[in-house]
């Protein structure tokens, strides 16, 4: 126990919690949690529970926690210097050091850094510069982004509006109208279920094709997607998927940015989802395992293609008129460096695809024969097992059944932590990297508990 | 030096500076700065300089460098637990304890704060929760946002816009259709010289009334401003100004949202630039003060009135969405609570008073009677001396002489830190609040020196 017994009912009159039921929480009617140390992959609370948590935060302590490399690395930059601005060239060792340390690992032809805080200001970043990119070009009617249902791409209103999901939506007047949705490459969700993966790629290509012409060409600046889809359900691509898009947006001079907040440094079991997948990214937005969430920050890599056009715009017109204050923050640059150090190091980039694949299997065995299981997924350490009503027709259960919370809450029950995602009755797995196998066991062993205490 | 010597390679290779002009960094004739640490308001670089720090980082570094106790406060945090998401009513010691510290500040009839990690991102919260706000209130068309010409709000895209300023919009499709803008209250560049200041608050308020009658006062949300303008100008209120301001809101139903980012613990001398303006805030914007920004922290304060609408809001369609991963990262709050506690233990609101009135008239008496000299001007420890070619006739010099960044540079040839603005020939002054009086004399005496340099 904490020494301050006033906790709980501070929580309650004091603190707006992200993604909560406002009015639920500050009555007392929702559990509150109050969050005290961690090591690995578990988690310990101050009522003394120690979870095994299998989300890895929103899945973002991709090392584990309680890394004593990394703390230290934090506790030495804040005692030497723990703030100067970055603006108008000015740096600290830690952050351009990890700038050099990020274009290393990033695929071919990326060229330059921004550093932001969080997965939202760094899209935000993309979308502001491919703005600018195209007026620098002169074509300042190319405006519009196409996303996917189902991507997940930030909270904030233009962020917000590239996320496919319609919580982030409701109630909130979004999409903002620059921005114009396509299908989800979500095959075991195809509309026809007779279509095979070769044929649903085909579908999604003419979709794409379609809302291209219909927009037209010239008014359509980028493309943005996960490399795999994060929130919107954990589904790896169909074979083929990228390769045949990024053709498409190749034709018609549209960007490509590649979402790695989710994949970026090895979830997916390779450094890059977009060198996984075969993607050539024109921007790429990083995040969450960039600093493994021990500290705030994010970035946007932009390809030599992108950054020859901003340097004429500045040559034309100045410095840039964008940046945030805490942009490349030194106590987040020193956490990246250490934390990419360990990546390489501990070989974890290497552990989520080999144990990735020992966990996927071990959840296919555990469930995967349950008639209500629709389909156990995952590439590297991002896994799903998806619920229906009926497997043989997939019908999806009526979501005031809420099935997908109810299995997420037993399986908390038995000290394990996945995320009931918001559309659809998906079960997540995204646990840090460090997951031994017997973990991955764990996991699977009281998955089939859950699943058999709510569906029987 | 350190001890890499490939730092300035790295950094031109591959680091995409904030606020910078991109071809001249990346080609090498723009110069670059490492900084290594500080202490006080003095910051060190590699290449040995020392240099006093008048504008404390981007006007953030409130209890100036090297504190011990915050670092001390991060490393803990660090070790004890890095990270844990407060989504879902989770939280650490930290972000509870400092959400009952910011509302013990904060001014009357606030309720709850929502954290984020830049001034950028909580105006987008903001904007976000206000669109929410009217929804629930059952009046989908009163969305549009009030800002004033020369108000900084950020640097997204509905942040930029807020933003009142050219370099943050040109080239940017910037604003966007939901913002409006208003006049600046700017007694010193108001159009009719003959005003007196009360005369110039009427016609703000006349301009504010016809904007809204112009758009219907029912399509309108709110209005956002800063307590007093910073990156604008750094331009105390005229006198009566919010008092009149807030009327004209208060008969038209128009949320009030006060920017503190700047302004917030501590900057003018009182805790709240709000209750020094008297104002009276429906939401409030705060973050550089509230970590000193030892750690990316930013907030949204909202008011009761505002919290009881968003409160009906999930009962009616549950959890909001809209959530930051790195919400009340604990790093930042505990950063934050150390920072507070600090303020508090020295006295520094009290100091930046107390030697703010000190350090504008040791401004005034060095170049008050300079020719060039239009206004010298400030209110606690946020300053400013305003450069025109003719005082008498208020004659601005021409942008290409590029006036303010001529003496600018010379300052910071002798080793002073201040901040050009960007529109106006305006010299920025906002040190730590741990500034002395020598100190204080010492910036005067070297800005007399520089002016007599550029202008004679």
């Amino acid at each position: 126990m904490l020494k301050n017994d006033q906790l709980d009912a501070w929580d309650r009159e004091n603190f707006f919690h992200p993604s909560t039921h406002l009015a639920e929480f500050a009555r007392g009617n929702l559990p509150q949690r109050i969050i005290t140390g961690g090591s690995g992959c578990h988690i310990e609370d101050r009522d003394g529970n120690r979870l095994l948590d299998a989300f890895a935060g929103l899945y973002c302590v991709n090392v584990g926690y309680g890394r004593p490399e990394i703390a230290e690395a934090i506790a030495a930059q804040a005692k030497e210097l723990a703030y100067y601005h970055a603006y108008v060239g000015h740096g600290t060792e830690a952050s351009i050091t990890l700038a050099k340390m990020i274009l290393d690992r990033a695929p071919d032809n990326m060229s330059k850094v921004y550093y932001g805080l969080s997965g939202s200001d760094a899209n935000e970043t993309n979308i502001k510069l491919v703005w600018y990119y195209n007026n620098i070009l002169g074509r300042p009617e190319k405006k519009k982004i196409i996303s996917r249902w189902r991507g997940y791409h930030g909270s904030g209103l233009m962020t917000g509006s590239l996320t496919g999901l319609g919580l982030f939506h409701r109630k909130f007047d979004l999409p903002l109208s620059q921005v114009v949705h396509t299908e989800a490459p979500y095959y075991f969700r195809r509309d026809n279920l007779d279509q095979t993966e070769e044929q649903f790629v085909a579908h999604c290509v003419a979709e794409l094709e379609a809302l291209i012409a219909r927009e037209g060409a010239d008014t359509i600046a980028a493309f943005i997607g996960e490399p795999a889809l994060g929130t919107g359900g954990l589904v790896p691509p169909p074979e083929g998927y990228w390769t045949a898009i990024q053709a498409v947006l190749d034709r018609h001079d549209i960007l490509l940015i590649a979402d790695e907040v989710v994949t970026g440094f090895g979830r997916l079991g390779s450094m890059f989802g977009s060198d996984h997948c075969g993607i050539r990214p024109d921007i790429i937005t990083i995040a969450k395992g960039l600093t493994s969430a021990y500290a705030p920050l994010s970035g946007s890599i932009l390809s030599d293609k992108v950054w020859k056009i901003l340097e004429q715009g500045t040559d034309e017109n100045g410095a840039i008129g964008h940046g945030w204050t805490y942009s490349a923050h030194p106590i987040g640059a020193a956490a990246g460096v250490a934390n990419l150090k360990l990546l390489d190091d501990l070989k974890l980039v290497q552990n989520a695809a080999d144990t990735g694949a020992y966990f996927k299997q071990a959840l296919m065995d555990a469930v995967g024969d349950h008639p209500n299981v629709g389909e156990v997924r995952g590439e590297g350490l991002l896994c799903a097992v998806e619920f229906v009503e009926d497997r043989t027709d997939r019908v999806y259960f009526d979501p005031a059944q809420t099935v997908g919370a109810k299995i997420n809450a037993a399986l908390l029950n038995r000290k394990i932590i996945s995320r009931a995602m918001p559309e659809g009755d998906i079960l997540g797995f995204a646990p840090p990297f460090c997951l031994s196998r017997e973990e991955a066991d764990e996991i699977a062993g009281k998955l089939k508990e859950a699943v058999a205490e709510v569906l029987g």
